[in-house]
């Protein structure tokens, strides 16, 4: 019988799954919607459910499963919180293993596991250490070192898009704080940064519903207006990750999530801030663009297993 | 025969060491001159003699050397710049095994092995990841995690005195940065915050080369402006420490240096402001007074080698 590995992303709407083999090549990979009613209690039983229909399907036998979850998760596989899909406290790797009778699973918070999976396959390949950061309509982070994911005591290691790089903010993050990076270096940021205080003579005020991607593509354009509020969010993501820099030192750092599929334009101005702002010691870091998309987990989660 | 390990903290001024026994007992301790003239040459050759010259005396064997070093280490023992004691790159590991014949050596930044022997020994106890950080001339910070010191891959882990903290700064950081924690959470940064703006209605105005224990002082005895003063150190240093744990998460700080032996009224401030900036799942960390002084190098120092 063939020996199958199996990578799972929990999200809030759906979970991924992809099918692997012991050498770590993707054979298959599918989706199930994500049923949160009822503090996501059929969450796990589904997971199980689906895994044991594609075993069964390819009559193989699974030998690892590793599930990346959207919130803190101890080294022990237990998710504190997870608001998301409506989870208590919840110790997922114990359930899991009674569930589908496979003892080898691994669980882990899914920025953390998005960053091994870059870091394994993605734009962070040839690296031991790196600090990966996901602008979508949040701000999330992973980071491993020598090849090990950093948990941290409460499974909040890598909230970097937490950390306080403004004093006079007068707007709350999504989080109670002020000042937060996730208000300039999300999506979400970037659009609210761009709406206050929008310039007339930009090409971004006839646009309704503006995205982030209005506001980068506008300023590949050469818009005067839209490339501020671009500098804007640079200079407060350099400046952020040259603070991470000077905590655990990488060798490079990844940069995914919507915003990132700008492109080159991000890197090159992130890098210099970032460079403007460490020590001697740690300038010319690597930068490079996340490649797997929304695989990243899957492939992370698998690599814990394998 | 007897069987020793020793502990050994290199600084700008003296080396320092400690003799230890198997169970981690400081037997006794003594110190030499640091010899930096010559790109500190004599350094290791006077390191390895004063060894010899105890084991002899006891006539005892030396079973391992731990060595805390003020510059970037490498996991390999590689010094990369060491300004404070003129030191080029050096192999100190390799270096001081031949010098000395024993096996068993390993060599740390002083910083980081300040904090492992905190943890192991002092305001630490009781740990097994902490965040240190020491506030002297400048600002230092060590990072155990789960044990283990996180040293980075220049060997700058932990540099929290150069993250930024402050955007509209105009003096320059030592480093040539500018709005760094070390300029507002130092000795010197206390003292250089006080000068600027000094109000005649302070009992610090009538007092020549004021130091941060006058200010600090002055803030317990209820002087107005030194406890403003008080007020915007603790922030600044709140707001970094928060940063440090939204990236590593540990389960405690510790706080050393000279500022520190103003006691408790900085913990409760640094400690408050820090819980108005993190995340829920970050609140409450313990917050440590530093127990050892200037032992914590030699004690963390043996450690390693243990």
């Amino acid at each position: 019988m063939e020996k199958f590995y199996i990578g799972a992303d929990i999200g809030g709407t759906t979970v991924k799954f992809g099918m692997f083999s012991r050498t770590g090549e993707m054979m298959e990979k599918w989706e199930i919607e994500t049923r949160v009613e009822d503090e996501g209690v059929n969450i796990l039983p589904d997971v199980a459910a689906s895994i044991e229909e594609k075993r069964a399907e390819k009559d193989g036998n699974i030998m690892g499963i590793g599930i990346g979850v959207p919130g803190p998760v101890t080294d022990e596989g237990v998710v504190l919180r997870c608001p998301n899909i409506h989870w208590p406290v919840l110790h997922v790797r114990s359930k899991l293993v009674e569930l589908t009778g496979v003892g080898n699973i691994k669980v882990g918070n899914d920025a953390n596991v998005a960053a091994l999976g870059e870091m394994w396959k993605g734009g962070g390949r040839g690296f031991d250490s790196i600090v990966m950061v996901t602008l979508g309509t949040g701000v999330g982070g992973g980071i491993i070192l020598g090849g090990k994911m950093l948990t941290g005591v409460k499974g909040a290691g890598g909230e970097i898009g937490h950390t306080k790089v403004e004093w006079n903010e007068t707007e709350e993050c999504g989080c109670g704080g002020k000042g937060c990076l996730e208000q300039y270096a999300s999506a979400t940021g970037i659009v609210r940064m761009a709406k206050s205080g929008l310039r007339q003579d930009s090409s971004l005020a006839g646009i309704e519903d503006m995205t982030a991607k209005d506001v980068l593509d506008a300023a590949k354009a050469g818009d005067e207006y839209a490339l501020i509020i671009t500098e804007r969010f640079a200079k407060y993501l350099g400046v952020a990750l040259a603070n991470v820099a000077h905590v655990v030192d990488p060798e490079a750092f990844v940069i995914g999530g919507g915003v990132s599929l700008a492109g080159e334009i991000i890197i090159k101005k992130v890098e210099k801030y970032y460079n403007d702002n460490v020590l001697y010691a740690l300038r010319d870091k690597e930068f490079r663009l996340a490649e797997l998309g929304n695989d990243a987990g899957i492939y992370g989660a698998v690599r814990m297993v394998l």
